[in-house]
């Protein structure tokens, strides 16, 4: 099996004993690591292949346990404008108008962005298409959690798209015996719920009983947005989450995204049943307001941390979601000691295994795990420079163009800041092109911020 | 003199009338914009340098109204810490160990991070050795109004560094003598106040007195932290906007920096006196509090905005705090149709050439006045792939990385993302071991954050 050592770095392990190793080395072999830190010279066949990492720094693969693919077209069609135009009048349109091909170009152009940044793992939380996304991401080489946008109930859904229960639940099985597994388990699939106004609780009740007896996770979006409150009061007689309690849906495999709108009571319940917390603060801040995210961690709560879609952030971009993490909850306690760099390094890589179920597989480098990782470079950029504190330089300073290296499951899927798995110029015209097609197609009207001069 | 053409861009010119031209042209001859939009073919030279633009972006250089380059080498050493760990463990100490050679590097080193994303122009609110900075700012080619900490009483300062009214004002002259419209006026000098914790009110009315006879402005934090407006209470009587308004010290040359904890009355008074703000996003998320941004626009106050230093945010990256700003103020008022993408450009550019007195020349390509400007490629990366909407684009999606070129006074400082007034590898070489060796000096030691395990 072809072997790659990665000398002298500075590597952040994220172990169980979270060491962190000075001029240290990582073996590789097939898709495992061999040994991290020291490695004995008998362990190193003459034919592998040796990349000094002098001044880098090599972390665990980041995690992105929430980001929709299909929505990397439609990146900046939502701008500055109110929730309902946001939804009625751009990204369900748009949504809409994508055809299979759109979404295969959609999804490597995300994967694309997500490689930069030092990603090797992703949740999907479902949108069309999910064959589309299955070929994108066997083709981008990195690992992911596809699933299916789920509905059965509700307002808002057009009438070709309006599915039963069992349909529901019958396509995504159908979907799971497809791609759960691929790709030597890089790829698996799980099932989805989209939200609370959209899933009737027989459905939640049977996608929960189906997930815990195949052992897979649920992606679900959960107490996003105020009204979201007042509804499940006003239908159910209680919140989302207590709801869900009394439903029997929550659980270590319930991947509860978003989580923004919580009383006490219900982040006590995210502890009590272990439920895995996604949280997205580019998207909350831009709109659906601050999740609690000291308050569930000081209560055990896991919580990771996500990017959403191009549509509601718009950076896909993992490095500026862990800055964005660290700045936020600061402000927002006046408290500058909360949510420290640690900890959102740990957000980013522990956490986000445990959220997806992965733990034994991936979210740190340890031998005998699958060979996930970053390389990353401060002295590329004046602006990380310099050092005095790896750690948080890592979430206050560095940028996706620090990240030179990004390998999952032991193969290169960024060497030297060129991605290799596919032609990625070539993507990204043919990108521009399918975004403004769909745009054509679907109706959508952007009136120029402006006034726009034609010189030819 | 010599002629540069930069030819088929989409140029958002930020003139008066906001025009943006698709495929429009910039002639630049000498240190003056000549024409934007059509250039007539009689007025190019034919020894002009010619930039083919297509599928890029020109805008006005970017101006950075509040950047502390002195503590460019304290970057992350404040990180997670409380305020006066922050201060007088981390900050302080650091910054009186530097010498005049440290402080040039640190300088130089701001610059260049500052000249990568797309600033032209920034203001310094005063640290030590004024001269150090100029000295790097007149190497950099970058534009910018330096000032001196200008301090006269209150705790904190240690006894070599006390100073009386007379002293403190005397040393300002002198620096702005030597300084103030310094290389063909690419640099000016101003006064400083550090903050009403530490200004007397002898020092603000002579200070304004001055400033208002030569034409200069004064560069001051005000209301920054919480502590600020009790402390005023208590020894003035007043909150810091009311104090100033009663010593006469409010007018349209005073740039008040960071405004955090305002009063309504006090955002009237800002109107009133047509005093200009810096707004600085991510130092006030990461321990400050939300300025209330929507509010002073509201009133028609003049906001720009900026980074603050590398220990208090710590990106020095002004598409950075663009997003930031984008962002926050929706989050906290849960409206995502507040603090537009076209507003924000105009905070970055015409806002803050009127903060810094200098609209006359720069802030809008428009002919006539000075060459300052960036060149912004989208296709360049996935992360700013597709761009349907230049404008929300450039404030949601660009990076640093997305920037090819900087012009300033009609003199490239960056060229096909290559720093070309000043060696820029070597420097941050140089950054890198000076600011260990300031951090050993000073004594401050920083705890691990995970276990180090030494393996060579």
């Amino acid at each position: 099996m072809s072997q790659k050592l990665l000398r002298n770095a500075l590597i952040l392990s994220m172990n169980d004993k979270r060491e962190m190793f000075v001029n240290g080395d990582i073996l590789i072999t097939g898709d495992r690591i061999s040994a991290v830190g020291t490695v004995e010279p008998e362990l190193i066949s003459p034919d592998a292949e040796v990349i000094d990492c002098t001044d880098s720094i090599i972390i665990p693969g980041l995690i992105n346990t929430h980001v929709h693919l299909c929505q990397q077209l439609g990146r900046g069609l939502g701008d500055d404008v109110d929730l309902l135009t946001w939804l009625h009048e751009r990204t369900w349109p748009y949504e809409l108008a994508m055809t299979e091909e759109d979404v295969e170009i959609s999804a490597l152009a995300c994967c694309a962005e997500l490689i930069r940044s030092g990603v090797t793992c992703f949740a999907e939380p479902g949108g069309q298409h999910v064959d589309a996304m299955g070929r994108a991401v066997t083709k981008a080489g990195i690992r992911g959690i596809l699933a299916r946008s789920t509905m059965d109930c509700g307002e808002g859904i057009p009438e070709n798209k309006q599915e039963s229960t069992d349909e529901a639940l019958n396509i995504q099985l159908d979907l799971i015996k497809r791609w759960n597994g691929a790709e030597n388990d890089r790829i698996r699939c799980w099932f989805g719920l989209r939200t609370i106004f959209n899933n009737s609780d027989e459905l939640i009740v049977r996608t929960k009983k189906l997930a815990d007896e195949m052992n897979l996770g649920i992606h679900m979006h959960v107490a996003e947005i105020k009204e979201e409150v007042d509804f499940v009061r006003n239908t159910r007689g209680a919140t989302t989450v207590e709801h869900l309690a009394k439903l029997g849906a929550l659980g270590p495999n319930l991947l509860a995204v978003h989580t923004v709108w919580l009383t006490e009571r219900e982040i006590e319940l995210f502890a009590e049943h272990n439920v895995k917390v996604s949280h997205n603060p580019g998207a909350a801040m831009r709109v659906l307001g601050f999740a609690p995210v000291p308050e569930m961690l000081n209560k055990g709560v896991c919580v990771s941390i996500a990017t959403d879609g191009a549509p509601c952030n718009n950076r896909m971009d993992m490095l500026d979601e862990l800055y964005l993490t660290a700045l936020i909850h600061k402000g927002r306690t006046l408290d500058s000691t909360t949510v420290p760099a640690e900890t959102i390094l740990e957000m980013a890589t522990v956490n986000a295994a445990k959220a997806l179920l992965w733990e034994d597989q991936i979210g740190s480098l340890t031998s005998g795990k699958k060979a996930d990782l970053a390389i990353i470079k401060p002295s590329l950029k004046p602006g990380s420079v310099p050092v005095h504190d790896p750690v948080s330089s890592l979430v206050y300073s560095m940028h996706s163009s620090n990240v030179t290296h990004t390998m999952c499951d032991g193969q290169w899927l960024m060497k030297d800041k060129a991605i290799v798995t596919f032609d990625e110029s070539a993507l990204l015209e043919k990108a521009q092109q399918h975004a403004d097609s769909i745009r054509e197609r679907a109706g959508i009207q952007l009136k120029p911020r402006f006034p726009v001069v034609r010189v030819r």
